[in-house]
Protein backbone atom coordinates (compact mmCIF):
# COMPACT_ATOMS: atom_id res chain seq x y z
CA UNK A 1 0.00 0.00 0.00
CA UNK A 2 1.33 3.72 -1.13
CA UNK A 3 1.57 5.73 2.17
CA UNK A 4 -0.28 9.15 1.08
CA UNK A 5 2.16 11.90 0.08
CA UNK A 6 2.92 14.65 2.77
CA UNK A 7 1.57 18.15 2.63
CA UNK A 8 5.20 19.70 1.43
CA UNK A 9 5.36 17.67 -1.59
CA UNK A 10 1.63 16.72 -3.40
CA UNK A 11 2.49 15.97 -7.10
CA UNK A 12 4.94 17.01 -9.13
CA UNK A 13 5.43 20.47 -11.00
CA UNK A 14 3.50 21.93 -7.93
CA UNK A 15 2.95 25.80 -8.12
CA UNK A 16 2.45 28.64 -5.02
CA UNK A 17 -1.19 28.23 -4.65
CA UNK A 18 -3.61 26.34 -2.17
CA UNK A 19 -5.57 23.17 -2.80
CA UNK A 20 -8.53 22.42 -1.16
CA UNK A 21 -11.49 19.78 -1.69
CA UNK A 22 -14.78 19.99 -0.53
CA UNK A 23 -15.91 15.82 -0.08
CA UNK A 24 -18.76 14.02 1.40
CA UNK A 25 -22.13 12.44 0.46
CA UNK A 26 -25.23 13.44 -0.99
CA UNK A 27 -26.76 16.22 0.40
CA UNK A 28 -23.67 17.27 2.88
CA UNK A 29 -23.58 20.67 2.35
CA UNK A 30 -20.49 20.80 -0.09
CA UNK A 31 -21.77 23.43 -2.48
CA UNK A 32 -22.96 26.16 0.27
CA UNK A 33 -19.67 25.68 2.35
CA UNK A 34 -17.36 26.04 -0.41
CA UNK A 35 -19.32 29.16 -1.93
CA UNK A 36 -19.24 30.66 1.69
CA UNK A 37 -15.39 29.52 1.58
CA UNK A 38 -14.53 30.99 -1.70
CA UNK A 39 -16.21 34.46 -0.88
CA UNK A 40 -14.46 34.65 2.62
CA UNK A 41 -10.71 34.38 0.39
CA UNK A 42 -11.91 36.71 -2.02
CA UNK A 43 -12.76 39.08 0.53
CA UNK A 44 -9.44 38.35 2.00
CA UNK A 45 -8.19 39.04 -1.07
CA UNK A 46 -7.38 36.00 -2.67
CA UNK A 47 -7.72 34.86 -6.15
CA UNK A 48 -9.65 31.65 -5.93
CA UNK A 49 -11.34 29.60 -8.33
CA UNK A 50 -14.41 27.41 -7.32
CA UNK A 51 -14.35 23.72 -9.68
CA UNK A 52 -16.04 20.39 -8.88
CA UNK A 53 -15.74 16.98 -9.98
CA UNK A 54 -17.15 15.69 -12.23
CA UNK A 55 -17.40 17.86 -14.74
CA UNK A 56 -15.07 19.94 -14.34
CA UNK A 57 -14.44 20.69 -18.00
CA UNK A 58 -16.40 20.62 -20.97
CA UNK A 59 -14.46 16.81 -22.13
CA UNK A 60 -15.06 16.05 -18.44
CA UNK A 61 -19.07 16.88 -18.97
CA UNK A 62 -19.24 14.42 -21.98
CA UNK A 63 -17.54 11.82 -20.03
CA UNK A 64 -20.35 12.25 -16.89
CA UNK A 65 -22.98 12.15 -19.38
CA UNK A 66 -21.33 9.01 -21.11
CA UNK A 67 -21.06 7.38 -17.71
CA UNK A 68 -25.02 8.40 -16.90
CA UNK A 69 -26.25 7.55 -20.27
CA UNK A 70 -24.37 5.31 -21.92
CA UNK A 71 -25.40 4.31 -25.36
CA UNK A 72 -24.28 0.67 -24.65
CA UNK A 73 -26.88 0.47 -21.39
CA UNK A 74 -24.74 -0.54 -19.15
CA UNK A 75 -20.68 0.50 -18.81
CA UNK A 76 -18.32 -1.72 -17.41
CA UNK A 77 -16.85 -1.09 -13.94
CA UNK A 78 -13.39 -0.72 -14.97
CA UNK A 79 -14.41 1.45 -17.71
CA UNK A 80 -16.60 3.89 -15.44
CA UNK A 81 -13.63 4.05 -12.94
CA UNK A 82 -11.20 5.09 -16.29
CA UNK A 83 -13.40 7.76 -17.51
CA UNK A 84 -13.52 8.90 -14.21
CA UNK A 85 -10.02 9.18 -13.81
CA UNK A 86 -10.00 10.45 -17.47
CA UNK A 87 -12.17 13.76 -16.69
CA UNK A 88 -9.74 13.97 -13.65
CA UNK A 89 -6.84 13.36 -15.57
CA UNK A 90 -8.21 16.51 -17.40
CA UNK A 91 -9.57 18.90 -15.07
CA UNK A 92 -6.21 18.48 -13.01
CA UNK A 93 -4.11 19.09 -16.00
CA UNK A 94 -5.79 22.12 -17.81
CA UNK A 95 -7.58 23.97 -14.52
CA UNK A 96 -6.45 22.76 -11.17
CA UNK A 97 -2.83 22.73 -11.96
CA UNK A 98 -2.57 25.85 -14.25
CA UNK A 99 -4.48 28.18 -11.58
CA UNK A 100 -2.29 26.48 -8.49
CA UNK A 101 0.77 28.04 -11.06
CA UNK A 102 -1.01 31.24 -10.78
CA UNK A 103 -0.84 31.17 -7.35
CA UNK A 104 -4.45 30.99 -7.19
CA UNK A 105 -6.68 29.15 -4.36
CA UNK A 106 -8.43 26.39 -5.66
CA UNK A 107 -11.42 24.57 -4.06
CA UNK A 108 -13.20 21.95 -5.91
CA UNK A 109 -16.44 20.05 -4.65
CA UNK A 110 -15.24 16.44 -4.59
CA UNK A 111 -12.35 15.31 -5.73
CA UNK A 112 -9.94 11.87 -5.31
CA UNK A 113 -11.92 10.69 -2.19
CA UNK A 114 -15.16 10.62 -4.08
CA UNK A 115 -14.63 7.96 -6.45
CA UNK A 116 -12.33 6.17 -3.90
CA UNK A 117 -15.52 6.22 -1.64
CA UNK A 118 -18.29 5.82 -4.19
CA UNK A 119 -16.49 3.16 -6.63
CA UNK A 120 -15.30 1.49 -3.22
CA UNK A 121 -18.37 1.07 -2.08
CA UNK A 122 -19.94 -0.07 -5.02
CA UNK A 123 -17.91 -3.05 -4.41
CA UNK A 124 -16.78 -3.98 -7.65
CA UNK A 125 -13.58 -2.34 -7.21
CA UNK A 126 -10.56 -1.73 -4.29
CA UNK A 127 -10.42 1.88 -2.33
CA UNK A 128 -6.74 1.21 -2.73
CA UNK A 129 -6.40 0.52 -6.83
CA UNK A 130 -9.47 3.02 -7.38
CA UNK A 131 -6.93 5.69 -5.62
CA UNK A 132 -4.07 4.19 -7.27
CA UNK A 133 -5.82 5.13 -10.70
CA UNK A 134 -6.55 9.31 -9.23
CA UNK A 135 -2.55 9.18 -8.28
CA UNK A 136 -1.47 8.08 -11.82
CA UNK A 137 -4.36 10.49 -13.84
CA UNK A 138 -3.31 13.91 -11.39
CA UNK A 139 0.38 12.82 -11.06
CA UNK A 140 -0.11 12.51 -7.26
CA UNK A 141 -2.08 16.12 -6.91
CA UNK A 142 -3.12 15.67 -3.69
CA UNK A 143 -5.14 18.49 -2.13
CA UNK A 144 -3.71 20.62 0.60
CA UNK A 145 -6.57 20.54 3.02
CA UNK A 146 -9.49 18.44 2.54
CA UNK A 147 -12.65 19.49 4.57
CA UNK A 148 -14.81 16.14 4.65
CA UNK A 149 -18.67 16.81 5.62
CA UNK A 150 -19.17 13.44 7.24
CA UNK A 151 -23.13 12.71 7.12
CA UNK A 152 -24.68 10.28 9.72
CA UNK A 153 -26.38 7.12 8.36
CA UNK A 154 -28.92 7.51 10.45
CA UNK A 155 -29.70 11.79 9.58
CA UNK A 156 -29.56 10.23 5.85
CA UNK A 157 -32.30 7.56 6.87
CA UNK A 158 -34.27 10.31 8.23
CA UNK A 159 -34.13 12.05 5.27
CA UNK A 160 -35.33 9.31 2.89
CA UNK A 161 -38.57 8.71 4.79
CA UNK A 162 -39.59 5.90 6.68
CA UNK A 163 -39.94 3.40 3.85
CA UNK A 164 -37.69 0.20 4.68
CA UNK A 165 -38.04 -2.24 2.07
CA UNK A 166 -34.90 -3.97 0.13
CA UNK A 167 -33.86 -1.40 -1.80
CA UNK A 168 -33.98 0.87 1.02
CA UNK A 169 -31.87 -1.40 3.26
CA UNK A 170 -29.50 -1.94 0.38
CA UNK A 171 -29.34 2.17 0.02
CA UNK A 172 -28.54 2.56 3.52
CA UNK A 173 -25.86 0.21 3.41
CA UNK A 174 -24.31 1.72 0.40
CA UNK A 175 -24.36 5.01 2.08
CA UNK A 176 -22.87 3.43 4.89
CA UNK A 177 -20.08 2.41 3.05
CA UNK A 178 -19.73 5.81 1.25
CA UNK A 179 -19.49 7.15 4.58
CA UNK A 180 -16.57 4.24 6.07
CA UNK A 181 -15.01 4.81 2.35
CA UNK A 182 -14.62 8.84 3.31
CA UNK A 183 -13.78 8.57 7.36
CA UNK A 184 -11.02 5.63 6.49
CA UNK A 185 -9.20 8.08 4.04
CA UNK A 186 -9.41 11.07 6.46
CA UNK A 187 -7.91 8.70 9.33
CA UNK A 188 -5.02 7.48 7.17
CA UNK A 189 -3.81 11.00 6.87
CA UNK A 190 -5.47 13.09 9.60
CA UNK A 191 -3.16 16.28 9.09
CA UNK A 192 -4.41 16.80 5.89
CA UNK A 193 -8.09 16.86 6.54
CA UNK A 194 -10.70 18.51 8.58
CA UNK A 195 -13.99 16.04 9.56
CA UNK A 196 -16.94 18.00 10.34
CA UNK A 197 -20.21 16.89 11.58
CA UNK A 198 -22.40 18.24 7.86
CA UNK A 199 -25.46 18.30 10.61
CA UNK A 200 -23.81 21.59 12.23
CA UNK A 201 -25.01 25.20 11.61
CA UNK A 202 -23.82 26.04 7.96
CA UNK A 203 -22.17 29.53 9.70
CA UNK A 204 -20.91 27.24 12.39
CA UNK A 205 -18.83 25.00 9.97
CA UNK A 206 -17.59 28.02 8.24
CA UNK A 207 -16.19 29.43 10.88
CA UNK A 208 -14.26 25.79 11.64
CA UNK A 209 -13.06 25.78 8.00
CA UNK A 210 -11.80 29.17 8.20
CA UNK A 211 -9.62 28.58 11.30
CA UNK A 212 -7.92 25.09 10.06
CA UNK A 213 -7.45 27.05 6.84
CA UNK A 214 -5.86 30.30 8.24
CA UNK A 215 -2.20 29.04 9.03
CA UNK A 216 -2.23 27.23 5.64
CA UNK A 217 -2.67 30.62 3.75
CA UNK A 218 0.50 32.02 4.70
CA UNK A 219 2.15 30.16 2.54
CA UNK A 220 0.15 31.98 -0.47
CA UNK A 221 0.96 34.49 -2.42
CA UNK B 1 8.67 -4.29 -14.28
CA UNK B 2 6.09 -6.89 -14.71
CA UNK B 3 6.97 -9.45 -16.52
CA UNK B 4 4.48 -10.83 -18.95
CA UNK B 5 1.73 -13.20 -18.34
CA UNK B 6 2.30 -16.84 -19.52
CA UNK B 7 -0.13 -17.72 -22.13
CA UNK B 8 -1.85 -20.40 -20.12
CA UNK B 9 -3.18 -17.50 -17.40
CA UNK B 10 -3.64 -14.50 -19.65
CA UNK B 11 -6.24 -13.25 -17.04
CA UNK B 12 -8.65 -14.15 -14.64
CA UNK B 13 -12.25 -15.55 -15.74
CA UNK B 14 -10.67 -16.64 -19.47
CA UNK B 15 -12.88 -19.08 -21.08
CA UNK B 16 -12.14 -21.70 -23.72
CA UNK B 17 -11.77 -19.88 -26.84
CA UNK B 18 -8.91 -18.22 -28.40
CA UNK B 19 -7.75 -14.86 -28.31
CA UNK B 20 -5.50 -13.15 -31.00
CA UNK B 21 -4.44 -9.48 -31.88
CA UNK B 22 -3.36 -8.49 -35.12
CA UNK B 23 -0.84 -5.09 -34.74
CA UNK B 24 1.11 -2.92 -36.75
CA UNK B 25 1.59 0.48 -38.12
CA UNK B 26 -0.69 2.39 -40.65
CA UNK B 27 -1.10 0.92 -43.44
CA UNK B 28 0.55 -2.78 -42.46
CA UNK B 29 -2.17 -4.65 -43.50
CA UNK B 30 -4.02 -5.50 -40.09
CA UNK B 31 -7.46 -5.75 -41.56
CA UNK B 32 -6.58 -8.05 -45.14
CA UNK B 33 -4.99 -10.21 -42.12
CA UNK B 34 -7.03 -10.69 -39.76
CA UNK B 35 -10.03 -10.97 -42.31
CA UNK B 36 -8.42 -13.81 -44.26
CA UNK B 37 -8.03 -15.54 -41.09
CA UNK B 38 -11.30 -15.26 -39.74
CA UNK B 39 -12.68 -16.44 -43.23
CA UNK B 40 -9.78 -19.32 -43.06
CA UNK B 41 -11.13 -20.42 -39.24
CA UNK B 42 -15.01 -20.34 -40.01
CA UNK B 43 -14.07 -22.41 -42.86
CA UNK B 44 -12.69 -24.46 -40.37
CA UNK B 45 -16.29 -24.72 -38.41
CA UNK B 46 -14.74 -22.25 -35.79
CA UNK B 47 -16.97 -19.57 -34.33
CA UNK B 48 -15.18 -16.23 -34.95
CA UNK B 49 -15.53 -12.79 -33.40
CA UNK B 50 -13.70 -10.38 -35.44
CA UNK B 51 -13.48 -7.19 -34.03
CA UNK B 52 -11.43 -4.05 -33.47
CA UNK B 53 -9.61 -1.37 -31.12
CA UNK B 54 -10.34 1.87 -30.36
CA UNK B 55 -14.33 1.84 -30.77
CA UNK B 56 -15.28 -1.77 -30.46
CA UNK B 57 -17.94 -0.76 -28.94
CA UNK B 58 -20.71 2.14 -28.84
CA UNK B 59 -19.11 3.58 -25.75
CA UNK B 60 -15.83 2.78 -27.26
CA UNK B 61 -16.49 4.43 -30.33
CA UNK B 62 -17.73 7.76 -28.50
CA UNK B 63 -15.00 8.27 -26.54
CA UNK B 64 -12.65 7.60 -29.55
CA UNK B 65 -14.72 10.61 -31.42
CA UNK B 66 -14.24 12.68 -27.78
CA UNK B 67 -10.54 11.88 -28.28
CA UNK B 68 -10.12 12.67 -31.91
CA UNK B 69 -12.44 15.76 -31.76
CA UNK B 70 -12.90 16.52 -28.02
CA UNK B 71 -14.42 20.04 -27.47
CA UNK B 72 -11.45 21.54 -25.02
CA UNK B 73 -9.94 21.75 -27.99
CA UNK B 74 -6.83 19.78 -26.80
CA UNK B 75 -7.12 16.08 -24.74
CA UNK B 76 -4.09 16.17 -21.77
CA UNK B 77 -1.88 13.08 -22.16
CA UNK B 78 -3.06 11.46 -19.18
CA UNK B 79 -6.74 11.72 -20.04
CA UNK B 80 -6.37 10.55 -23.29
CA UNK B 81 -4.95 7.44 -22.10
CA UNK B 82 -7.37 6.84 -19.74
CA UNK B 83 -10.13 6.93 -22.41
CA UNK B 84 -8.05 4.35 -24.26
CA UNK B 85 -7.94 2.14 -21.59
CA UNK B 86 -12.31 2.59 -20.71
CA UNK B 87 -12.42 1.66 -23.92
CA UNK B 88 -10.16 -1.28 -24.16
CA UNK B 89 -12.10 -2.04 -20.88
CA UNK B 90 -15.05 -2.34 -22.35
CA UNK B 91 -14.58 -3.86 -25.62
CA UNK B 92 -12.79 -6.98 -22.96
CA UNK B 93 -15.97 -6.76 -20.74
CA UNK B 94 -18.60 -6.95 -22.77
CA UNK B 95 -17.52 -7.91 -26.43
CA UNK B 96 -13.88 -10.21 -25.94
CA UNK B 97 -14.33 -12.14 -22.71
CA UNK B 98 -18.31 -13.35 -23.52
CA UNK B 99 -17.17 -14.15 -26.97
CA UNK B 100 -13.51 -16.34 -25.10
CA UNK B 101 -15.93 -18.09 -22.58
CA UNK B 102 -18.62 -19.02 -25.62
CA UNK B 103 -15.41 -20.69 -26.67
CA UNK B 104 -15.05 -18.60 -30.01
CA UNK B 105 -11.58 -17.56 -31.81
CA UNK B 106 -11.56 -13.78 -30.71
CA UNK B 107 -9.66 -11.67 -33.35
CA UNK B 108 -8.73 -8.04 -32.56
CA UNK B 109 -7.03 -5.32 -34.94
CA UNK B 110 -4.90 -3.97 -32.63
CA UNK B 111 -5.02 -3.97 -28.85
CA UNK B 112 -2.68 -3.43 -26.05
CA UNK B 113 0.75 -3.07 -27.42
CA UNK B 114 -1.01 -0.24 -30.22
CA UNK B 115 -1.33 1.97 -26.95
CA UNK B 116 2.40 1.11 -25.47
CA UNK B 117 3.60 1.66 -29.03
CA UNK B 118 2.00 5.04 -29.97
CA UNK B 119 1.64 6.66 -26.60
CA UNK B 120 5.25 5.60 -25.88
CA UNK B 121 6.13 6.87 -29.21
CA UNK B 122 4.30 10.41 -28.51
CA UNK B 123 6.70 10.38 -25.08
CA UNK B 124 4.33 12.14 -23.01
CA UNK B 125 4.30 8.74 -21.01
CA UNK B 126 6.40 5.18 -20.22
CA UNK B 127 5.58 2.36 -22.23
CA UNK B 128 5.64 0.26 -18.91
CA UNK B 129 2.91 2.61 -17.38
CA UNK B 130 0.64 2.38 -20.56
CA UNK B 131 0.89 -1.16 -20.53
CA UNK B 132 -0.07 -0.97 -17.11
CA UNK B 133 -2.81 0.62 -17.53
CA UNK B 134 -4.14 -1.62 -19.84
CA UNK B 135 -3.73 -4.43 -18.15
CA UNK B 136 -5.52 -3.10 -15.32
CA UNK B 137 -8.39 -2.14 -17.60
CA UNK B 138 -8.27 -5.65 -19.10
CA UNK B 139 -8.07 -7.45 -15.13
CA UNK B 140 -4.73 -8.61 -17.42
CA UNK B 141 -5.97 -10.22 -20.32
CA UNK B 142 -3.01 -10.95 -23.26
CA UNK B 143 -3.63 -12.53 -25.98
CA UNK B 144 -2.78 -16.24 -26.74
CA UNK B 145 -0.75 -15.34 -29.97
CA UNK B 146 -0.56 -11.67 -31.24
CA UNK B 147 0.88 -11.61 -35.18
CA UNK B 148 3.13 -8.09 -35.36
CA UNK B 149 3.05 -7.05 -39.30
CA UNK B 150 6.19 -4.98 -39.25
CA UNK B 151 6.35 -2.05 -41.32
CA UNK B 152 10.15 -1.10 -42.08
CA UNK B 153 10.72 2.58 -41.21
CA UNK B 154 12.37 2.54 -45.50
CA UNK B 155 8.75 1.21 -46.78
CA UNK B 156 6.97 4.12 -44.76
CA UNK B 157 9.07 6.67 -45.96
CA UNK B 158 8.84 5.77 -49.62
CA UNK B 159 5.07 5.43 -49.53
CA UNK B 160 4.78 8.91 -47.99
CA UNK B 161 6.98 10.23 -50.82
CA UNK B 162 10.05 12.38 -51.66
CA UNK B 163 8.98 15.28 -49.33
CA UNK B 164 11.48 15.64 -46.35
CA UNK B 165 11.23 18.84 -44.50
CA UNK B 166 10.76 19.11 -40.52
CA UNK B 167 7.48 18.23 -40.24
CA UNK B 168 8.79 14.74 -42.57
CA UNK B 169 11.59 13.98 -40.41
CA UNK B 170 9.31 14.43 -37.38
CA UNK B 171 6.64 11.84 -38.89
CA UNK B 172 9.57 9.43 -39.68
CA UNK B 173 11.03 9.34 -36.25
CA UNK B 174 7.39 8.91 -34.73
CA UNK B 175 7.36 5.72 -37.28
CA UNK B 176 10.32 4.40 -36.17
CA UNK B 177 9.53 4.77 -32.09
CA UNK B 178 6.30 3.25 -32.69
CA UNK B 179 7.79 0.86 -34.70
CA UNK B 180 10.05 0.14 -32.18
CA UNK B 181 7.80 -0.13 -29.92
CA UNK B 182 6.06 -2.81 -30.94
CA UNK B 183 9.06 -4.82 -31.61
CA UNK B 184 10.36 -4.57 -28.22
CA UNK B 185 7.16 -5.68 -26.84
CA UNK B 186 7.42 -9.14 -29.00
CA UNK B 187 10.90 -9.48 -27.85
CA UNK B 188 9.98 -9.50 -24.17
CA UNK B 189 7.82 -12.85 -24.66
CA UNK B 190 8.60 -14.14 -28.40
CA UNK B 191 6.47 -17.50 -27.41
CA UNK B 192 3.19 -15.28 -27.77
CA UNK B 193 4.19 -13.43 -31.18
CA UNK B 194 4.62 -13.98 -34.67
CA UNK B 195 6.76 -11.29 -36.39
CA UNK B 196 6.33 -11.02 -39.70
CA UNK B 197 7.54 -8.61 -42.61
CA UNK B 198 4.22 -6.72 -43.70
CA UNK B 199 6.08 -6.14 -47.35
CA UNK B 200 5.95 -9.84 -48.42
CA UNK B 201 2.84 -11.35 -50.31
CA UNK B 202 -0.32 -11.40 -48.55
CA UNK B 203 -1.17 -14.90 -49.34
CA UNK B 204 2.31 -15.68 -48.19
CA UNK B 205 1.81 -14.07 -44.83
CA UNK B 206 -1.44 -15.66 -44.30
CA UNK B 207 -0.36 -19.09 -44.81
CA UNK B 208 2.66 -18.02 -42.01
CA UNK B 209 -0.17 -16.92 -39.82
CA UNK B 210 -2.34 -20.13 -40.17
CA UNK B 211 1.00 -22.38 -39.68
CA UNK B 212 1.58 -20.59 -36.65
CA UNK B 213 -1.75 -20.78 -35.23
CA UNK B 214 -2.45 -24.57 -36.13
CA UNK B 215 -0.84 -25.95 -32.60
CA UNK B 216 -2.80 -23.56 -30.65
CA UNK B 217 -6.35 -24.75 -32.36
CA UNK B 218 -5.94 -27.98 -30.81
CA UNK B 219 -7.23 -26.55 -27.40
CA UNK B 220 -10.23 -24.47 -29.12
CA UNK B 221 -13.54 -26.63 -28.41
Amino acid sequence: MTEPTPPSATGRGRGRGLFIAVEGGDGAGKSTQSARLGQWLQAQGYAVLHTREPGGTALGRTLRELVLHGEDGSVSPRAEALIFAADRAQHVATVVRPALERGEVVITDRYLDSSVAYQGAARALGHEEVRELSLWATQGLLPDLTVLLDVSAERGRARRGRVHDRLEREADDFHDRVRQGFLDLAARAPERYLVLDAHEDAGRLAEQVRERLAPLLKGVR
